[in-house]
């Protein structure tokens, strides 16, 4: 297993779909649970224990509000840890700063708000420094994506 | 003892010692000290297992940037936990919200930035609820800030 | 009565009603009335004063916008004040920080944005320190919101 | 007396003695003091009333942080009352904030961040709605004003 | 003709309509018109000149955006000007900041975002410093508010 | 005269320079002066007159806090109207939304807080799009300018 | 062809279409495509390299998030780059700040959150610098403005 | 090589020496140079084609205000891409956005204002993933600021 998620809450479930669908896409094996840094500190060290036992390379965490739960793995891996926020209120300013504004010392790899499919890209990226398969992979997503848009200038109409 | 105070790093040490003073004044015990939740989180919860043993009421967590330390403290014990933003950048708005916005289940009782002097008074007011001495204390330091002010007025000169 | 809970305007009903049902699910006795800082001083003063009698513990003050209503009963009792922020108009950061950002001297408890569950928690924490029986009861609502989260993982799906 | 200044702290003076200086400038009677909503409650009203007794006509209330003395006074006075949001934390949108988004029904006139000055002018165009001395006066203020300008146009020198 | 309300936009009508009731309620004269800074500079000036004419005391002007109608009616006149932000963007926090934060010399009264309601009060309270008769309609108006909350704390239910 | 540079107040000279140094490099013609949309709206409108007459083809507005200059030029002419925000509080943020949030109809062309560099190059660019002496002149720019960034890099000794 | 208008995703088309109507209704020639800066690097050079041989005078850029299409292009011309903020998010705050803040020496010419309209207008200002055509037609859209305005002014009804 | 670093500015070397002091105490190798993606997009591409050939696997960018070096680099590599924001103007928040909200598809890690510590300490990890060596070194490196943390405890004085 190589990708670790952990959603914070099931009302992230939304976001954290957005990750999975494209560790799929890229056959990247992942493995998902729910865990709250506040509400069950033990299990947030459980899933990271088992994580690791499974050879987990990546953790991606994703969390709303005061959204420690990036900080929290962060502080329990020398794994790189990619942390989601998410928009329960402010609009996910809340959880962007909780996220982004680390302290020196423990690195969070914060991605835009709501942002489960860069976090997974990400993920990808960090996989695919020794794995030139994947790289490829990440070439021709990039391929398909620039193929959509020139298929929208075309479908543009204006 | 009855406060336990938690600073995330010793360069918060100005605002801790705010709430060090009126706690003195107070005549309240307490133990103060060093322990991040990112960088040291084993620590974190041996502080809050010995404040336990030695009789802790309530905690004080001081802390900046993505401030997990109150939060982290909350979820380790149902003791009332304070938590104190500091401004180490941003102007503290991203402490405050750090500590303020965290999620249903696990309170934590946000003070003002820097505010570690409201952070001890709100200690001594919580453990003033079956401690007429320390109620009759707070009357008495309202009274002379209240004097205090009067007097500030006299000497206004404008 | 334990808890004197006090809402600015019955529109903020919808975040008592989270406390309240907290307050009812610990058998902690409340009393629930509305009373604006600003529009109806007198019957704050007046709700404040009947709390003592009644022998309140802790105040709850729930508002919105410019929200004093927790910093003007902060400054007439010296029990501990929670102040929940309500989402009225620019995402409720005008009501977090008229709550927090309290100058030094009159502390208040400020807990997220519409927190009114949290509000009532840390309310049962502050009783409980020296209350046994509470005590036990936060320890199995932690309890019963572990399991929660552990169901809630299982029924993940993703 | 036309106009009361009220401070929330002494530490605001050189925010009043902006306010002063105009108020001098024009020839209006003011009386200035200090009284803090939160540390001295019953000051404030104390104020407000002798205020009344001496016929002041508009309020003048300067307050950081959390700046709950406009709202105060307001709730206590159908006589206008202009707030000065100061600037003791978070560049003073705290104050901002905490000062402009007075709830439906009782208004508090919002000034510029440490804008004593305009307070003052604004106290005076009020008191000269129905005083054509004051009214010319206000108009030989913006005179001098514009020729302030068109003074430093000619010495800009770029 | 005692209030020229003007909105800089037609969008802007149903805050105005705020105004507009309780300047009924109150009994007090006004003239309610549609003209924009930006797009009608000239419009504004004869507004206002007209205004002067019919011997306006006191201007509302409503505007969101960079929301500068009130401060160029401000401008234009020594009379007092009320200025009421718009939620068009950004909550109405640009709208706010355009209007509260004048320059020196040049004061707005800044009232809450939307609180077309509150500006007529003010507008009143500015009226009423030399009418009797409005104030005591003012005293009424507050008694009313207070016994309407009295009414819904009855009402609560909780 | 191609270039018109108002500032709104003398305060904001050194941003002013910086826009005047560029013209200067340039070769581009300006006039520059000092007036205040708020306190001299008149002589807001002259310059603006004086500038039409003698040929101007771009405006530049520089005003900090409510920066309502760059609007009202715009609203008084159809050439370009450049706009700089100044940081006279908030950071500047006040100013940059008085001028980037013009309502539909009216454009203003923000540049970033304090940048009178970019906004004479702004104005270069558009005097240039028939001009390709300027034109040749803006590349030469900009080739300058990579060349003192390899120098930098050169330079860099981590 | 004057105005080359890009589009970072199509789903801002709708903001584009109000630039291509104002463009339309000035009988301005225009070109319009997608390309995303971050997705399709070349392709948004492509665009800027065919746009130059068309002899395109101004570049409309529209983009939310991390928008730094107008950046980009502003980079890879000399011609004037406007940049339209597109609220994706935080609501456009992001945006805005991503646009108008740009470094020393690379202008782009921020409009207002979503403001394809002014954009538009502001391409046809800069064209008509040189073309007395559009500048009459640009003063007759302004007169049609303030003719709908005193109509909404009569039709108001308050 | 390992990793590249690249300033967008030579006023952000104090950042990028925090970085570089982390890669050489963990003997990671590294290259650091200035390339600003606004002034200089095609030495941009250079950097990143050398550094490709130099085998880097991770990128480092440091960007301030409307900071789009990081997403640039993003755009033109499948390596992960570290991205610093800087403090230039309005605390850095601006370059915060910039860099955290990356439109889907081209993921940026963003960490901390002004964290060039924890860029290399996240780029460490990246590269540690598959080195024993460096995740040794890490686990080391937290060891010795969890001893800092323990004499700092020892050393607070309070």
């Amino acid at each position: 297993m190589d990708v670790q998620i952990v959603l914070g809450s099931i009302s992230d479930k939304e976001i954290a779909k957005k990750a999975v669908d494209v560790l799929k896409e890229f056959g990247v094996e992942y493995d998902v649970t729910v865990a709250s840094a506040h509400r069950t500190p033990e299990r947030v060290e459980n899933v990271i224990k088992e994580a690791h036992e499974k050879g987990a390379k990546v953790f991606i965490a994703i969390a709303g509000l005061a959204a420690h739960l990036p900080g929290v793995v962060a502080s329990k891996t020398v794994k790189p840890v990619i942390g989601v926020p998410v928009d329960s209120n402010l609009d996910g300013i809340d959880a962007l700063l909780s996220i982004a504004q680390m302290p020196s010392g423990i690195p969070v790899a914060c991605v835009g708000i709501g942002r489960g499919d860069n976090a997974a890209l990400l993920a990808c990226e960090i996989i695919a420094t020794k794995d030139e398969t994947i790289q490829e992979k990440l070439r021709k997503y990039r391929g398909r994506m620039a193929e959509k848009i020139e298929h929208d200038a075309n479908a543009l109409g204006l």
